[in-house]
């Protein structure tokens, strides 16, 4: 195994941070090799906002409900951002370009570009032997979120990512089987191997070194699903011009 | 510089392989690093199809129009899927998921779940000295991709993934400059370096090994934009229970 899908398989995600500022460094081969990543059709559909702002950090953080918002080496925000594809158009050629903008396929689009490069930056970090975590809670409330950043007609936030020295080493978590995830020219039905998980992710959470409880990672996703959450995240998305149609 | 960084800086889409196809070992730890990419809520919302099927390879690379989706030594498809948090559940918790589970919110988080797996996929590949070329071309006709892989309610292709021996080494493709893409704190407008970055590409367009032509970005982002495109793409995920409301 080489040293690189040796970082790919240690990936856990990092929830305490040293009280250490990432270096200039740090943040340029990060956003760096965040830029390199693969984009659709050469779109470069998404922005990275690094926070540094102690007000702001602690006003994504109340919205995130979660310390290592404001406690980590750094804090970026990705967008999806369609805004620089119009922005030297003329008038009449942004009227032209935006019925196309503004469909879900270029909504897709911008969500992946986003990913991707968001991806390369979270290996970057981890090959420098920093953490990371991903942060979804900031769509608990995305339009504060994006009024805090005051981000342009088609810019939205997507998610943040907490990154500094870790000051733990969270257990491994598992996978669900690769049978139940990969398939062979055909999708298949994995009722078996999702029994088997659940079963394992039963041990996992019993088990571990903190936070042990009794869970299956069925019961978790019924928990999840059973009562609605961020039904917000559509009228924010369609009123900034994306997924209108 | 570390290893993983300079694959990482070192990306171009590979598009043209040798006749090798991948061994059982790679495809191994290519999944393998997929699937210990970050997940929203650990909901793992994604599947990859491996398409070993040389004439379901014909017809995918019939709807992308490009040879490579054909001539490669292994081909993925990446899904959106939610179908696993519903499977186990009984019909009266299925009722009560389902209204959460078709929001915006969950078709983010599913085709981030994607994308985030497949970069790791794309990285282990590259750290193997193998190319990989992303395929957005496969939602040229989502409806047809979804019929052909046969796949159930609540899964979605999103993209594919050729992966191979590279045939050629194209030149490293510039990016957009740091300073549109990252900000501090507060987003700019780009006028400037957005500028700087049509008349660097230009250069690169009109000097390139193969292909050269005159274009700035601006221009092409205008060409894309001009002309609809994938407006279907809205009706598949609909229709398959994603982003409804």
């Amino acid at each position: 195994m080489n040293s690189t899908i040796h970082t790919l398989l240690n990936h856990r995600s990092i929830r305490k941070f040293k009280d250490l500022p990432l270096t200039d460094e740090q943040i340029d081969a990060i956003i760096g090799a965040a830029q390199q990543a693969s984009t659709s059709s050469y779109m470069m559909a998404y922005s990275i906002i690094g926070v540094t702002d102690s007000e702001l950090k602690s006003a994504l953080a109340d919205i995130s409900g979660q310390p290592y918002v404001k406690q980590n080496g750094h804090l970026l925000v990705f967008c999806a951002d369609l805004h620089r594809q119009t922005h030297l158009a003329s008038n009449e050629e942004y009227s032209e370009m935006i019925e196309n903008l503004e469909n879900s396929e270029h909504f897709l689009v911008s969500a992946i570009d986003a990913a991707l490069a968001a991806q390369n930056a979270a290996i970057a970090a981890e090959s420098l032997g920093l953490g990371i975590c991903y942060l979804g809670s900031l769509r608990n409330d995305i339009s504060k979120v994006d009024q805090l950043l005051d981000l342009p007609k088609h810019v939205i936030p997507l998610f943040g990512m907490a990154i500094g020295h870790p000051a733990h080493q969270p257990d491994l978590k598992p996978r669900l089987p690769k049978k139940a995830v990969y398939f062979e020219n055909q999708y298949k039905e994995h009722d078996e191997s999702l029994r088997a998980f659940d079963k394992e992710i039963a041990g996992y959470y019993e088990s571990r070194s903190s936070n042990s409880r009794t869970d299956t990672w069925t019961e978790q996703m019924k928990r999840r699903f059973m009562k609605t959450m961020r039904m917000d995240v559509t009228d924010l998305v369609q009123k900034k011009g994306f997924n209108k149609r």
